[in-house]
């Protein structure tokens, strides 16, 4: 009997707006088209308790809230996707593409909102177990450009709802752990049209051996 | 004009069933007929999103939560709690008396459940945001008694219905927070009547300037 493969993980991130739904669509159609045995989730949420952890955090009604006690819920949020559904997962030789990971707590709790980045990395480490990232995918575009693609903010989303100032530097501290994390970031140019980036997704994805 | 007095932050300690409401409640009453000017509160909860966080810590449907999780969701309703109200509270010179706080975690997630101390004391200050804690008031009394004094465990509420081993393992815990802090935490015999426990908790005070 050989050991079976441990499956890779591949984390999508970017800004709001920037297309990383539609994408995560299209790839999700890629797999299924050509064979790819693949799953597909995304943060905060994945499994039932950290779903409810997500409402918590995106309702638009909690306007008190603290950015530390916000921080935590996301990282209890992912301890638990992490623990019950990705390594699992990875563990049964399945590749699994997760929109949003450790690298949006950086840029939006951190960056965004100027919280400890060492506090952040060791929840970051805590939470996710462990959990090897092979590949992250950076959708990179301008955040305005993307709102504007979005038909405008959700202002009943907590998140949503931020000034375009705000935006701007998640856009910004994602470019920053793209510089610092070469090896495992790879920046995709997200301007143009739906097709034009799936098909940069989909190379990059050849060229690093996951399709 | 005088600089306004920090106030004093004392927590109150223990396992299930030992009182810690009844005791709190006549704390209360005390206060009210001797004109002390204390504000009472509880952990997890406290305001409301750390109140939501409350309701997703100890439904009893969320059956698959992972220890770590719980622990994140603790600290989170914690941080909130401390920043929107112990601390405003301290600041303006009152007397905050809070059932449960930073031991609970240390007994119930680090001892009874085994997670790591040292995570757990991060996380604890990083959540209780060098709020002060003047005196801890640990209510000792074996928590099988406690149990059958309460009338039983309830077992819609996801840690109460934990076995008498898990809160064999609490009440041990409470014992060497008590043993390796004696400045701050003192025991207090808690197996007499409800009037005699409230007789000494009120002496204890007196005796540490409190009242």
């Amino acid at each position: 009997m050989t050991k079976r493969q441990f499956g890779k993980f591949i984390t999508v991130e970017g800004c709001e707006g920037v297309g990383k739904s539609t994408q995560t669509r299209l790839l999700k159609e890629y797999c299924q088209r050509e064979g790819v045995d693949a799953y597909f989730t995304r943060e905060p949420g994945g499994t039932p308790v950290a779903e409810r952890i997500r409402g918590l955090i995106l309702d638009g009604a909690n306007t008190g809230m603290d950015a530390f006690c916000e921080l935590l819920l996301y990282e209890a949020a992912r301890r638990q996707h992490t623990r019950e559904l990705i390594l699992p997962l990875l563990k049964s030789g399945k590749t699994v593409f997760c929109d949003r990971y450790i690298d949006s707590t950086l840029a939006y709790q951190g960056y965004a909102r100027g919280l400890s980045g060492a506090k952040i990395r060791t929840l970051n480490e805590w939470a996710s177990d462990g959990a090897p990232i092979a590949l992250t995918l950076f959708l990179d575009a301008d955040p305005v450009a993307g709102f504007i693609r979005k038909g405008g903010a959700d202002k009943t989303d907590r998140l949503e709802a931020e000034g375009a100032e705000f935006h701007k530097r998640v856009y910004e501290g994602f470019l920053r752990l793209a510089a610092d994390n070469p090896r495992r970031v790879v920046k995709i140019d997200a301007s143009g049209t739906k097709e034009e980036t799936h098909g940069k997704i989909v190379a990059v994805l050849k060229q690093k051996g996951i399709f």
